[in-house]
């Protein structure tokens, strides 16, 4: 197959949250005459989709061999397996095939879970390859009236492949999430679950426990409490169900690093300077290396 | 003096900066045909808001007396006493005076050392009262280019009387303070330095630690860093020089702060729970208090 030079244009996304919501309407917007099918268990999300012109019709999983070539499975993270089970058994119940070949892909936080489940998958379902990624957006609102085109724009998205796929269906799914205007890159499912756990499910968990900190010890500071105490906490009014999953699915590395950090801040505050031209240079040296990772980002 | 009913229409900003810009942007809005004039070394800035129609003209020191009823302090934190002297040795100066009173109001962060010396000045300065406020506002980014209207809307704006501020001038600077649509709440200089060591300058410190952390001992993980961790880290782009003199000046309240986060941290961390009701309940909660006080905000 050369996957590369096909342009697909029969799509089914499974979820339409934030990140579904945000796929569906980065596709429309990519693909104006695409076909746009969407499961979804909650019919208001997908009558408003309908209504944006943004999806097509709602379609049941039974109708993938026949409808999407490429399926985006984001429902909740409690659902993905059950999701991409649902998947598999569609094109394990008919021989009938409208495409040579199918991606699914998913858009899971944690994907050692997933990348095991793919793996298998692919080694069963004929002519479909499953394949794990995750794209690293969002914002602290959940669900389709929040979703927004450009939402993955020159953000990562990470592709973690696992033995079953071939090299030319991980590259044609790095080009289709190219047109996200994402960031693509491809780790191992571990290597994923230990950096994220840095970057991301460590940081939801400082986020609220510093939230949690001055709402519980300190309330009346919340008084004065501005803009920085905002972005700062942002991560705690995000979606429960999504962050609970993140932290059980990812429990250990998110345990070790915060360990980490917490012995970190310890020995930091133990040797706090306030000589001007130390603290000077200190927050020089950040905000230039903060700002020149954010340029090359761009 | 009922300056309750005073309309105030002359204006005078020493520092056109995010702060200082925001408040002419703010002023000019408010009051279209209001005198607005600006003290800056920085004549770019001056420049620049005289073409934008913001400011009317650059002023000095000694002009003060003649042409301004309110000046706003808004230099860089290291600047405000020398600032402020000078503010006072315009009115020593000249016994001429256009207006029966005037007020002279400081946006620092640190209030203990402003109002101290405000008290001071306030005792030697004829017709002149200086009070000590704090807008809890801010971006990232400094300098006149990025002040905008609305900076302080929905945000508190700290009042700090020492023993020489007259009631009136307290209540006159509150409804002021109102007009930016910005939360005004009265408290003492020492609680504030308090409060805003809680939820502000060590909030600064952690956003800053947390970017050092990933940035020196897991840099290959600032690869996959999305959303979550611009925003968590979103201060340690701040301005340096402004971080250096707020974490000076409240070093005490600072340290003992950050203490007390390390400990509640470390705490946490050994028994971080995996169990999924727990953790939804938990993050569940924290989502309800923050959007409820951003609720309260509003």
């Amino acid at each position: 197959m050369s996957e590369q030079t096909i342009e697909y244009k029969s799509f089914a996304i499974v979820g339409l949250g934030l990140i579904g919501g945000s796929v569906a309407k980065d596709l429309r917007a990519e693909y104006p005459n695409a076909y746009i099918a969407a499961i979804d268990t909650d019919k208001k999300s997908i009558v408003e989709s309908i209504k944006d012109g943004i999806v097509d019709e709602a379609i049941e999983y039974k109708h993938l061999p026949n409808l999407a070539q490429v399926t985006i499975l984001a429902p909740p993270m409690d659902y993905i397996r059950e999701s991409a089970l649902c998947v598999s058994d569609s094109f394990a119940a008919t021989h009938k095939r409208t495409f040579k070949n199918y991606i699914v892909l998913d858009t899971a936080s944690v994907k050692t879970p997933v990348a095991e489940l793919f793996e298998d998958l692919t080694a069963i379902s004929q002519d479909v390859e499953f394949v794990a990624t995750h794209p690293m957006a969002g914002t602290e609102y959940s669900g389709f009236k929040h979703a927004r085109k450009d939402l993955f724009r020159a953000k990562p998205w990470i592709v973690c492949s696992h033995p079953n796929n071939t090299p030319e269906a991980i590259d044609a799914v790095s080009n289709f999430l190219h047109g996200f205007g994402a960031k693509v890159r491809q780790i191992n499912a571990e290597e994923h679950d230990r950096q994220a756990a840095l970057v991301s499910h460590s940081v939801i968990m400082l986020s609220n426990l510093i939230f949690e900190y001055i709402a519980t010890k300190h309330p009346e500071a919340l008084e004065l409490a501005g803009d920085g105490f905002i972005s700062t906490t942002r991560l705690a009014s995000g979606n429960p169900e999504l962050h609970k999953s993140i932290i059980q699915n990812n429990a250990s590395f998110t345990e070790q690093h915060l360990e980490e950090f917490s012995e970190f801040l310890a020995e930091k505050v133990k040797h706090l300077s306030t000589d001007g031209d130390l603290l000077l240079d200190y927050f020089k040296q950040n905000m230039n290396q903060r700002n020149s990772w954010l340029r090359r980002r761009k």
